[in-house]
């Protein structure tokens, strides 16, 4: 009867595909749906001599799991989760283990921990990056939860990881919700960099006038620099996706109504929490808010017109070095929060670690994420990847790039917010004195709110409006 | 024994402030607060033959006050608020009225309004804008609620509040907490006005090396043009303000750590949740929370140097321009919240209404309320302040300089993330089409979230790896 290593609840896309991959790496794994026809289907997909089984009723599915029992959930975020953890908790005892594989807001699976651990039964919430191909051939992983409970689920998701140089794209980050916190900063991150890639083909097609053709050859080539990164290199192959009928490329006829489902706008929103400056990802979540305004824009484009000044131009390395520049600095400000989220939740991340499983599987695996991982080694407690010198030097070097490239479409009337936003946090953040002693002296004249002063300690407040005295 | 008109409790700055003013209207007012030097103070502070009285006790507070009893709390948001409203409920009874005069996060207003209406109790969450002087002499007030039970209240806040053209800066809102939440985003637009004032501020001294006195008197000249406002008014006058022992203007004495109390935070945050691009709001709260980290700038100022560019330069005259169309586009990015958040809470909100409230006595007043009053009575149903031929106008005219500004900025090394955001949004919006295509493509390629297309109706999913097909 109980001869299943593993069960994984919900079927779509990522958790037969987990599943699957597990089955490749000899386990055997149960999988639970409520749609018959995705139960029946997994044993097919399976390589002959798994051993693979789909389940409709939660009760034979659980039961067919060795003890103590360890389950993967994969549904949407949300209702649905507690719904299955309602349907398979009278099945399980202690010991067992249930883990969230899906995007679940942090709070959630901190309160599921909680109620789970009221019968000793241990409770991940565990991000997993990759889409639909990582899923199936080697996904990054990020559990947080019980050390201890995590050990024995170890040589499962070590199997299954992606691998860089050997070492498997999963480790232990932390307590309680870690896992689903620094999945959430990650598709943060996600958002941001495809946002700024947006930008820099905006910036091509209608500030230059590059066309279609050209612009996927520069991400091709991008992708063989520093800029090697998953999302450069899909870039480069969508672009060359071509319209059955028409033969343009299939991008140019894709509706520009960006769809999100909410793990970037958490991110801002809790970042402004943490009070974690992330620009870049706020304007990526900007972005995709502006882009449902369709109707609007289109009557807003005739009725706000700007004529293109001069003839600019700018080299295709600028444009390259810019966009390095803005990524750079978007990972940064999502580690900055990793860092603060950690103090502020006790999860004990380590953010070495973390660059580490970020290097391959996930939608954000880079060829930086080295650097990075290099950047924490030489220092654990960096305040800011801006602060290390490496790093430091990539941006130093490539700041008058982006510069250049913000001019040209300032002039050209292209929208590049998050751009912007890279270069503003970069020259807010080497501003030894910012100009919000302006606000705190508008503060204390209107609210009383009181103000510090540089060169004296204490809380003043003064008559701002007289002159002396 | 009943013989106070109104009670205020919590006689701080604006308790004691707004009392005042009510008794200087002819009403009897009673006062209560803790702190007895608080509660004593008044009687001495008031004109002779006010009615006016400060207790101590809540019981006796309450018992003074004509049935039905208004009552108005002034005490700061959070806990302090529902303490009061436990500390005085024993002795209300059907009818009476409380008002939360503070800066309440506007969930808790509906959680305290169905509370307090299972005793038929009406409670009201009201803005009050205008900071000290503005409670004393005439404030902004921003009332939500009953529409019937404000009707009672009405006579003593229009006898308190600013006036302008002889009409008072207060009226009933909408349902609910549509009082707060329309305060809340005042303090949103506050922020993103401050912040662009501050950058104008910057670019003008570490931008151009302008004199701090020069600097002083653009801002007094600015208030007499199309930026008249409250808040170019107080930076000009406290740009004036003398260090006692230097000389020096105190304002370059002042600590660039801002500080925030959280209504600029929640509206950004809020403004996410709705999809209400408030992206100058965003910066403002990013800046203020980029200037807390003053070791790590301190340290970043050494490691990330810029050389200046060039000897651009800037006119004054380009400087104001920018100022005006970024804070133009900034109360148009608060208003569109204001218009998303009342179809979402059901305010039944009227933004001419609300233009007209903010032309006097909160903080930011200014010239162009009355072009923002004059565009919602040519369209109540105003989409955008950006679609309204006339504001339409004003911004296309000052793109240039916007454009001229930020260049600038850029070249020289200073961060003026607000002034950018403003444009962006400007750009964006102004786009019939966006480069979000290009994202909409990319997570159809890893994750499978398909697309819509812009020839054909349907959502769409391809595999972009294979050229055709």
């Amino acid at each position: 009867m109980e001869q299943f290593d593993f069960g994984i609840v919900g079927l779509g896309v990522m958790g037969r595909n987990l599943l699957l991959n597990m089955a490749d790496n000899g386990f055997a794994v149960a999988g639970l749906d409520l749609d018959e026809t995705k139960a029946k289907s997994l044993e097919k997909e399976a390589a002959s001599g798994h051993q693979v089984k789909g389940f409709i009723v939660a009760e034979d599915f659980v039961k067919s799991l060795k003890k103590p029992k360890a389950i993967m959930v994969l549904v949407p975020a949300g209702k649905p989760v507690d719904a299955v953890i309602s349907s398979i908790r009278p099945f399980l005892s202690a010991n067992d283990i249930v883990v969230d594989g899906g995007n679940s807001y942090f709070p959630d699976t901190d309160r599921r921990f909680s109620e789970l651990a009221k019968d000793h039964i241990h409770f991940f919430g565990m991000g997993i990056s990759g889409g639909e191909k990582g899923a199936r051939f080697g996904p990054s992983m990020m559990p947080g939860g019980d050390e201890k409970a995590y050990e024995r689920l170890r040589p499962v998701f070590e199997a299954i990881a992606a691998k860089v140089d050997g070492e498997p794209c999963v480790t232990y980050l932390g307590k309680g919700s870690a896992g689903n916190y620094v999945k959430m900063v990650h598709n943060g991150i996600e958002y941001g960099i495809m946002q700024l890639i947006a930008e820099t083909y905006d910036v091509m097609k209608r500030g230059l006038g590059i066309g279609d053709e050209r612009i996927q050859e520069i991400f091709e080539t991008w992708n063989t620099t520093e800029l090697s990164s998953f999302l450069v290199e899909i870039t480069a192959t969508l672009l060359k996706k071509k319209d059955k009928s028409t033969g343009q490329q299939l991008v140019t006829l894709v509706s520009d109504r960006a769809r999100s489902k909410g793990t970037g706008k958490w991110t801002s929103q809790n970042a402004m929490d943490l009070q974690a400056p992330v620009p870049v990802i706020d304007m990526a979540v900007l972005m995709r808010d502006i882009s449902k305004y369709k109707e609007e824009r289109v009557a807003a484009a005739k009725l706000l017109p700007w004529e293109a000044e001069g003839e600019e131009d700018v080299a295709i390395e600028s444009l390259k070095d810019a966009l390095y520049f803005a990524i750079i600095t978007t990972y940064a400000q999502g580690m900055v929060q990793l860092k603060l989220a950690s103090d502020e939740y006790k999860y004990g991340l380590n953010l070495e670690e973390v660059a580490k499983i970020w290097r391959g599987g996930c939608i954000i695996r880079a060829a930086c994420l080295e650097d990075f991982r290099q950047a924490y080694r030489r220092d654990s407690a960096l305040a800011n990847l801006l602060l290390d010198e490496k790093i430091a030097e990539d941006l130093v070097s490539r700041q008058g790039a982006a510069r250049e490239v913000i001019k040209v479409a300032v002039d050209k009337g292209v929208p590049v917010p998050a751009l912007m936003a890279a270069l503003a946090y970069f020259d807010a953040y080497r501003s030894e004195t910012l100009a919000t002693n302006v606000i705190q002296a508008q503060r204390d004249y209107f609210g009383a709110h009181q103000f510090e002063r540089i060169d004296k300690e204490g809380l003043f407040h003064v008559q701002w409006d007289e002159v002396t005295g």
